[in-house]
């Protein structure tokens, strides 16, 4: 959904997920770059924000050794075990929010000249603690068009 | 305090809080609705900050089990304990300042359509570390009224 | 780069550092005050976020005991080590990606009434974790004039 204000302009998007295994890494990098020429914005932001509790966004470095470094480092403080409280639920998923706050959930991307303001070797990943299943990203953008 | 530019509408407020007890979580999910419908934003951004240095926000869900599972962890991660190098200042919650570090000290939640933009599960928290004292919020919403 | 639109204005800038150990803690409030004086900002947000995936933002406390209190446990918690896979690619500072990571790298600070609308305590740190080279951080600003 895209709109515009006098000087301003404003999208929303969805970016949805249904992952092959529990966890996994999703370099979204190329569709935020395309969801930001598509919303005209030359000055402003871009919020990128998993709607699931159990997901996050990591702004990092696209090396696989690195990538499975975090997510070996993520079992270890926030490792996947029975004894959670929350699976007296029926759940079994603790581990998947705990590790979900411990690499922030969201992320706020800055849009210079049209384009994301990103560092040389910054992307951003959508990370899926419990996946196998339809879940989304919110991307809202909103700015200058000028 | 509410702004009107054209087009655009900014609203602050500050929501406090004064605990019983020494750490404490508390659902503003219902207070942040009611401030973005006062604003009157339809497309924007809502900041949600904790202003004291021993307390977070944490977006995740409203299960008691796992608020539980959450706060045993964070102590596991940052235990309270005398031999922290702050406490030669006199002060007795340096683990407090590290659990907002784990779980972050604010968010940035979408607003469309005039209503926050949630996933089905996400709840907003004030998590307090070192209560028993007066301790603030700051919201901040910037958008489009229309 | 600052830009007027009817109503807004909008000020992208970038802090450069090149610390002279490896870890260092660098308090850039001051910076980030001048910066929003010199955008015209009066109400509207502030994005502060590392370019260089080895470094991170902390918003916390002004005082010696706790900033070493910080960064030994951010050791404890993500210790250097020879054993990252990521060092397969001869890099040594795994570590750091992951210290950004706990820290988080970036924060959003409220404008209101033109000056930032931090707690009595915050105070807005750049913390390098793979220091001695030139690395960055962007500040944007957007908000109304009025």
């Amino acid at each position: 959904m895209k709109k515009d204000i006098p000087g301003l302009s404003c999208l929303t998007d969805y970016i949805w997920f249904e992952t092959q295994s529990r966890t996994e890494m999703i370099n979204i990098t190329d569709r935020l770059d395309a969801l930001v020429v598509k919303s005209g914005v030359q000055e402003g932001f871009c919020l990128v924000s998993a709607m699931h509790i159990t997901a996050g966004i990591w702004v990092n470095d696209e090396e696989s050794g690195l990538k499975k470094d975090l997510m070996e480092w993520l079992e270890k403080l926030a490792p996947a075990k029975p004894d959670y409280r929350h699976h007296l639920t029926g759940e079994d998923n603790a581990d998947a929010h705990l590790k979900r706050t411990l690499i922030h959930h969201q992320t706020m991307l800055p849009i210079t000249q049209g384009k994301l303001d990103l560092g040389p070797w910054e992307q951003v990943f959508y990370v899926e603690f419990d996946g196998q299943r339809r879940k989304r990203v919110v991307v809202k953008i909103l700015g200058s068009k000028n």
